[in-house]
Parts: C-alpha cells; sequence; structure tokens
C-alpha cells in the first residue's frame, strides 16, 4: 500500500475515523456522534463529506467498517461467508466511488441451522491478528452482542453471537432484580463479582442464577453495593459458561478496558488467559485489508 | 375440618377468594385487582373486610396463601424450610387473628450456597398432590417465576425458579429483537415454537440461542408472524433444558390453559410428558392446610 488512507469505524451511534500513512501509522483522529441512527435519510455522502472532506483527497483510499454497511447504512455490503480473511474481505468490499471509498462488509457463519453475522466486529479480529503476529487465536470482542470468534491460517473459522450486554441492561433496569439494585453500579466489587461468575460457571442456565440476586438480597447474605457487580459475573460467566470447556485456553480480549479486565477477570475463575489487545485494532484492521488491495 | 372455610390468594396484582364448605367444595367465588401492590400502607384488614366480611363468620376459618404473607404484604410470614408438607405449613402459619385468621407461609430452600422461594405455589402444589391422589411427583408452575418443585411422600424437598416469564417479556418488548417482531404476539405458531424449544434443548445458553431471533428474520428464513411463537419456544425449552434430563418423566403442569399448553407441547418435544392439572388446586391446597389443623 503507497497510498494515504482514512479509516473510518460508523457504528449505529457513533462515527469515528483516522488519518493513516502508507504504513499504517495514525496521523489523526476524529470522532463524532453521527451514528447511522443520527444520519436523515439519503445523508451518508453529506456527513460523510463534512467530516472527512478534507482528508479524502483523490490520491486517498477510505476504508468504512461497522454498520454502515447494513440495510439501514450507506449501502449494503453482503456479508461475507465465513471461513473467511482479510484478502476474502478486501474482494468484497462494496465500493460507493471505485478505487476510493469502499464500505467493508461484515460475516456471516452457519452454525446448528441458523445464521450468525457480525459487522466491524471482523475488522478489529483482522487487525488485532496484524498486531499479535498470530494467524490463529481465539477472540472474544464483549459488548452489547458480544462475538467469540475462532481464527485459523488468518481465516475466521466459525463465531458466535451471546446478548451479554443487553442482557445485563435489561436484568439490570428493567426487570424484578432492578428493584433490589442501588440506582447506580458504584465501582466493581470484585468478590462479588467473582461470585457470580463462580455460580454462573456452575449453573445450568441464567433463568436460573438470576435469580439468586433477588433471594440473596432478601435473605441479606449480600450487600445491596455488591449486587450490580455480582450480577455482572452471573452474566459473563454464563456468556464463558456457553463457550464450552476454557480451562487452559488462551482468550484474546478486544473492548474498552473496563470490560476487558472484567473478561480477564471472568476468564480466569474459568481457567483461561485473557489477552487484552489494544485499542487500535480497528485502525489496523482498515490497513491491513487496504494492504491486500491490488495497487 | 368442620368448620366453613374462606380461601383467600392474594398476589401482587390479584385478590381472589372462595368460600368452601367443610368438605371442601366450592359455594362461591370472588376476584378483585386489590393486589398487594394496590393496597395502601395499614389498609390490609380494611380490604380485607370490605372482600371478604360478609363470610367471616365468628365460626369460619380464613386461610390466605400468596404475597400477602411477604414483607410488603399484610403480615410477614416467614418462609418454612424445605423439606415441607401441608402438615409444617399448618404448624407455621402466622395468626392475624388467633383461631380464625391466618396466612400461609412460602417456602424456602437451600441450593448450591444460595436461597430460592416460594410464595402461594406451595399451596397450589399441595392442593394439587390432594386433587391427583399422589405423594411422589415432580411439578411445574409456570408463569413470571416459573417454579420446579419434586415432592416426596407428601412433602416438597427441593425447588428451582427460572425467571422464564419474565425474560420474555425483556426480550419480546424491550430487547433488539422487538424491533423484529410484530407488535402483537397473534396465535400460537405450534411449529415455530416446537422449532425455538428444540433449538433452545440442543443449546448452551439463551444468551446465545436468543439471537436467532434477529438473524433468521435478518436472511429472511422465519416470517415475522412466527417469531413471537419461537421466541416463546427459545424460553420456556431454556427452562427445560436447565431441568436437566426431563426424557420418561412425567410433569405436572399448574398453570392458566394457555400456558399449560405450551409447556404440554414443550415437554413433549424433550421426551417428557405433561399432565395438566386443573384451576382448583389452590381452594384445595387451602382446604388441605385448614384439615392438618387441630380442630
Amino acid at each position: 500500500m503507497t497510498r494515504p488512507i482514512v479509516a473510518i469505524d460508523w457504528g449505529t451511534s457513533s462515527l469515528r475515523g483516522a488519518r493513516l500513512d502508507p504504513q499504517g501509522a495514525v496521523l489523526d483522529e476524529r470522532a463524532s456522534l453521527q451514528g447511522i441512527l443520527n444520519v436523515p435519510p439519503g445523508g451518508f455522502d453529506a456527513v460523510f463529506q463534512a467530516q472527512f472532506g478534507d482528508w479524502a483527497g483523490a490520491d486517498t483510499l477510505c476504508l468504512i467498517s461497522g454498520m454502515a454497511g447494513s440495510r439501514q447504512g450507506w449501502r449494503e455490503a453482503p456479508y461475507c461467508q465465513c471461513p473467511a480473511g482479510a484478502s476474502d474481505i478486501a474482494a468484497a468490499l462494496a465500493w460507493i466511488t471505485p478505487g476510493r471509498i469502499a464500505i467493508v462488509p461484515g460475516l456471516s457463519c452457519e452454525r446448528d441451522g441458523a445464521p450468525d453475522v457480525m459487522r466491524g466486529e471482523e475488522t478489529q479480529i483482522f487487525g488485532a491478528l496484524d498486531m499479535l503476529g498470530l494467524t490463529d487465536a481465539l477472540f472474544v470482542l464483549p459488548g452489547t452482542h458480544s462475538k467469540w470468534a475462532h481464527v485459523q491460517a488468518g481465516r475466521v473459522e466459525r463465531f458466535s453471537t451471546a446478548m451479554t450486554g443487553e442482557t445485563y441492561a435489561l436484568l439490570r433496569h428493567h426487570s424484578i432484580l432492578a428493584r433490589t439494585l442501588p440506582s447506580e453500579d458504584g465501582p466493581l466489587h470484585g468478590a462479588a463479582f467473582d461470585a457470580g461468575v463462580e455460580r454462573a460457571l456452575r449453573s445450568a442456565s441464567l433463568l436460573q442464577s438470576a435469580f439468586t440476586v433477588r433471594t440473596l438480597a432478601l435473605f441479606e447474605r449480600s450487600a445491596p453495593d455488591e449486587l450490580a457487580s455480582y450480577l455482572s459475573g452471573l452474566v459473563i460467566g454464563e456468556e464463558l459458561r456457553a463457550q464450552g470447556a476454557l480451562a487452559g485456553q488462551r482468550v484474546h480480549v478486544i473492548g474498552n478496558d473496563a470490560l476487558t479486565q472484567r473478561y480477564q477477570r471472568a476468564l480466569a475463575r474459568a481457567g483461561a488467559e485473557g489477552v487484552a489487545v489494544g485499542a487500535q485494532a480497528t485502525w489496523r484492521g482498515l490497513w491491513n485489508i487496504a494492504r491486500s488491495l491490488p495497487e
């Protein structure tokens, strides 16, 4: 790659971009709240020009990952079927302006007779592989909908989604458990979080284990300010349990610092090692895809 | 028992009562929406008198089950520890007026270092045992918080709670899946419900399987009007999976007709037999507890 690159992560609720030199070094970054839900119909081109027009000169390649490629985004970029690597993604870009501006497709895979999908996480994974110098790895990208991805020979072989962050928020704020919990989460209570993770790893289902938030409070066996951490441990522990045997495995965690620390802590309870991946994975992933393009 | 009985089920959102003759036959029934959440502080006696004062003569025994015995109710009736039978419950009544008006305590049990609780369901179970002529049985009481109870020699040995109905409502109305689902549930789509149950029985966790509601819709592999039934099957199937091996077992289902039919259908997919218990279980249970009292 000999051209300058504008790397853009256009998600549901935010829009971030970075200007990269041909070697992938970050020269400048920008962010706004103009996620795809905040862009009026037909307004994507205008938002792009306003945010990044001064960066996007005639010799520049702009690559956009995330929900901008969904049906509700700028241009639908059909999912790439797994197994898929950075070069497969590069071959399936949805070009807005041929040779200059393109949207990165997400990935899909088939599991037990149903599809699974990701958009944006594939770019972070390809960036992390490059940063880590790995071709085989297990990744978790924690969040509203966590993704677990198995990579072999540089290609995502299969992955699965867990509705962990969303389920936590529903139980935390909208279920009967909300009556027991203080209105603010407060700082993480480590021992309570660990107790939640360990119970979840032993339990058959969160449907059952979640009710212990209520009963432990009812019998005054947990202090109110521990319960949000305990529930967080239950939900993250359930996600780990659903992955099957993790003991002895190395899991690469791509996410913000607070979530990454929780996942590292939970993985340790499951006998696994959680390795934090830095925050630059998206920019490196887009640069990696750009490198796969013919000059 | 030679006295007339007023049997009352005082729950969170409703108040129901029945006048029984000394042999347990139902003479009359009444219902109102004055559940405990709709009773002002200190107002329980007045509501009781207004609803049932004309039934509650000096020779009458009034027994009240349900949330009226909770901390937010008329009088807290401490939980009876399992194993417990009707006579244990009778010995632990919380008397409002000695010999005349009493509140039935709920049950608690200890599972894996955490307590579990029920209030009201124990009375339905003791009634069902009497109606069925059984002393050993497995029960499920489906609902917002489903209860599974193992009865041996007429005593509830152990039980567990699953937050099934509440989790369905959260996913159905408040999660990202709500965007995919039509606003009304419509009639049950049997094949879609069965597919949900079967997927849940094979899956590791609802955290994962629930996301298939979104992806099957995204790939147009399920029709929108099937998705609520499919999600219902996923959540009920998760509850069944968490019970462990059910194949070959007989499970007695105590609940309203619509829920009972769904559970019978789901139990059949798990290789179990769901036996419906009639709606009179509460009245029969309160009569059964009354019989256990010294005259």
